[in-house]
């Protein structure tokens, strides 16, 4: 489809994102989720047509790391770049988690000339959702005091509930491998527990992938070994929502089980939903001690689960051998980033293109949830690009 | 006043700012001054009205911060981008003093395509200002040379002696909250030394603000506890300036006794001059027993000066007891961030919008210096911007 | 020689450039190696001339340093946002040589939206020109697989074997300072060890030296006490180069011998090869104490060599006593940034600003390289340039 007619379609679309964060994927109408992802294909065929959809002339986008990141940080960058935005980063020097008055005021005083603020805030159980919310309030109050000239949009990067931007990158990646969201319909989307060698990943990835891939009328099936629960209230949602969108949910304990039959497959690993509400009280206590017992304790019972590995023989369950094997990356792949991990090195490698080409819708999504946030009218906006035809690379 | 009616009022200015750093706010005339304010103030309604004052089309902007700073790290990002210029940070990995030839050195090998270095260097009595000038020298000399296509502008961000970001923004907060400059005169401002838990705050900013808002007509108290000293030529200064500007100027050490009547207050804790000799020899010696024996001394010697909390019985001696409360932020905020601290909780959270508002002026002050550095007649340069009416938000 | 006159120049030579990584200038052809530095000079006067070459509406250019580096980081990003790119940094937390699959998954993960990846990486002897060849055959197999939109350049920041960015602006400062690259046929270049009080500096810019000026039919003369060989094959090529240029290479074993007659001399330290290759075993396996002992026994080694400094009575045995001193800063000098260096006080004075003018090229030859991979016609790009004469300082 060619980018008119996708501004087309985007124009049929109701949505309330304007002047709106980012914050969960299931606080978004199913319009609003389209139009997500209509802008983001947008912008990348944009992109692949030299056309540059600079919006802003100046202006800061600002990341907030508050945990690692190489590829959303990129992606954050890439995203703020490609509309005109520069990149400003909060480095805090203590990972302590600031909250009330120092929050409101540090969320104001960076802000005075800011756009956006994305926060990647997933160590603490409980506490990096309701910390975007704190920065969220402050800024409304600064743009209501006037303190602030206009209210800068938050995104979320990752946090102890949701990774929208993972999740929405992909679901594009969905669309376009079975040509449209329609076509997801009675697919079966298997996410599964996998072994890692490592313990404390956290939970946000798949609660974003339940969270979001139930509402498309796909059959999703949760496997973990027993103990591996996630929050329960996303889990509930994602049954409730999967009934309402015609498909169905399912939890269940065994990944050779699960996969059989099985469209696509999402085998990555986290740690327990019990064992981060510990690790959240050793973080806050900064127990050094507790924590390192409490590793020990998850990698020996981890260890008890390595045949929840996806491999050869796990693929020969799915789908005509050949499910869609999905993964936020890195992954941990047996016999190259580790022993043993949660996929075979010759399966990762047959889908390791797809992975790759999963990644690169997240700059895309993440300056789709910029340009929706800021402008009431992104169809218009977007014309209006593609009429001006400036040239990333004038004179390539 | 709109933006024409204030670029008139521009051209009546006298100013030698251009090709000059920015380093201290006494080295500039008072319509040097007024020109930095109304630039800065015309910038801002810019940037309230969608026009982008973009004066750059590429250049750097370098910032070395040799102490911490998200503000004012923000504010000069911010003022950077709003004109065009990228930020690069000048990252020492040590904290050592370098001097003579290796700044020299630096200073030219970072600049061939600089167009300001903006410097914090605030640790070290005697130090921080000369830093800045061994800088300016050695750019001269770069550009005198043909190292350097052109001399960067070099803008105090806070050195042992002021602090001019941010006694600048204080002053435009002033002019706004009373009118004008002219409004000040005969009103009483009062900096006075406030308890706090950590010991060890730079001097600049009460330098910064007996050195400039005693040049505007205003009776100034400088209180502190005995012992508390500045640096004796800023006070002598303060003392002439609010003399020959038909002010007066007084030292006081009873914080209740000075915010008798007062206008304005600045409660504000900072370190005595004597203490931060002594802390700068041990700095330099990295002297790290001694700096604590140094620290658990003046941290009981504070300890004895808790009734210097800015607080509702202080209020209530104030002029209509309502005086503009000013502080730099953060504020160490009884019952908020500290047990005891510069300012009861209550009569912080009266002035809390007020104080934010201050800060919001620092951005537009720095953009401000760096236009008026950079651009011989800065009347005409904005006169062309208004013409040119680039939006910052394009299709807003 | 006005700009039109450069850019006609450029028409006449025949380039590979475009499409080809930057990473030994052996690899170039002598037209390549020309055009870099007629790019890069027309770049400096454009600069000069207030006009902005700027080629990238956005984009993102990454710089990697597995070192440290204050000089070639500015410069690469005062060459980026020159051309309209914005920086952004890929900070590995450790200094860990990843190898294999995470090479390959990371290159491809932070350059969705990249335009040039810069590296750094000489710590480790035989590793850092590999380690880029790695993220290149990354890069093309995620262009080639659809991943990336296209494929990214690579700028060699320093590696184990060359220093491209250093040795191409070393011959552009010669060439102005002779005129022409055909004058510097017959002149004797002295690339010469000196003592240094720091053990371990790389090989990178001796080898990077002798690679590159052994082309232009100079008289080449590698001195260094016995025992501190380069790598024996890019010694092998400088004499094969030489010869063919019609020029010539020695190696000898006296400083004092090297200067006699020379028109240029370039005395800096380096260690051993073979205690390189010692190191890097050393450092892969963090051996902290080997490292240690391997330090004491070459810095004992080292001060064998403490009359290898270049001083008043080296320079009165060159060509009429004052050959060109050159040096890719910053230099150990003697009495200045340590007790005995490479170079007396004195001597280095008299060369320190042709010194900083050699430094100031690299900034434009580092953007010389991006703009010659990226663009097929490099001379119809600067003519558009010129033609549309952008102001980097529009109201200026």
């Amino acid at each position: 489809m060619d980018i008119k007619q996708q501004i087309e379609g985007l124009k049929k679309l109701q949505t309330k994102l304007y002047g709106n964060d980012f914050l969960l994927t299931w606080e978004k109408s199913n319009d609003e989720l389209k139009a997500i992802l209509e802008v983001a294909q947008i912008l990348k065929d944009m992109r692949g047509a030299n056309i540059s959809p600079r919006l802003f002339d100046s202006g800061l986008a600002i990341s907030q790391f508050r945990d690692n990141s190489t590829r959303t940080r990129f992606s954050f960058a890439s995203a703020a770049n490609l509309l005109g935005l520069e990149i400003q980063d909060l480095d805090e020097s203590k990972s302590q988690i600031a909250h009330g008055e120092t929050v409101r005021e540090t969320a104001n005083m960076i802000s005075f000339l800011a756009d956006f603020i994305g926060i990647r805030d997933d160590m603490f159980l409980g506490e990096g959702n309701k910390y975007m919310r704190e920065v969220g309030a402050a800024l409304d109050d600064g743009y209501a005091t006037g303190v602030l000239p206009h209210r800068p949009g938050i995104i979320n990067l990752q946090c102890d509930i949701d990774h929208p931007t993972q999740s929405m990158a992909d679901l594009l990646h969905l669309k376009n491998e079975y040509g449209s969201l329609e076509n997801l319909k009675g697919k079966k989307l298997v996410m599964s527990w996998a072994y890692s060698p490592s313990y404390g990943k956290p939970l946000s990835v798949p609660q974003g992938i339940i969270g979001l891939m139930s509402r498309f009328g796909m059959d999703i099936e949760l496997a973990y070994p027993d103990g591996y629960e996630l929050i329960p209230e996303v889990v509930e949602l994602a049954g409730k929502q999967a009934k309402a969108s015609g498909g169905s949910f399912k939890v269940s304990h065994s990944m050779k089980e699960a996969v059989e039959g099985a469209d696509i497959v999402y085998p990555k690993s986290w740690a327990p939903f019990h064992i981060m509400q510990k690790r959240t009280e050793l973080l806050k206590k900064s127990d050094r001690a507790g924590l390192d017992a409490l590793e020990k304790t998850c990698l020996a019972e981890n260890a008890r689960f390595k045949d929840w590995e996806y491999n050869e023989g796990m693929m020969k369950r799915t789908k005509n051998n050949n499910a869609l094997y999905m993964h936020c990356l890195p992954a941990d792949i047996t016999g190259v980033s580790c022993a043993a991990g949660e996929v075979a090195g010759d399966v990762f490698e047959q889908y390791r293109v797809k992975t790759y080409l999963e990644a690169g819708y997240k700059p895309y999504i993440i300056a789709s949830m910029m340009l929706t946030q800021r402008f009431k009218d992104p169809a218009v906006v977007l014309e209006k690009v593609l009429e001006q035809n400036n040239k990333r690379v004038p004179f390539r």
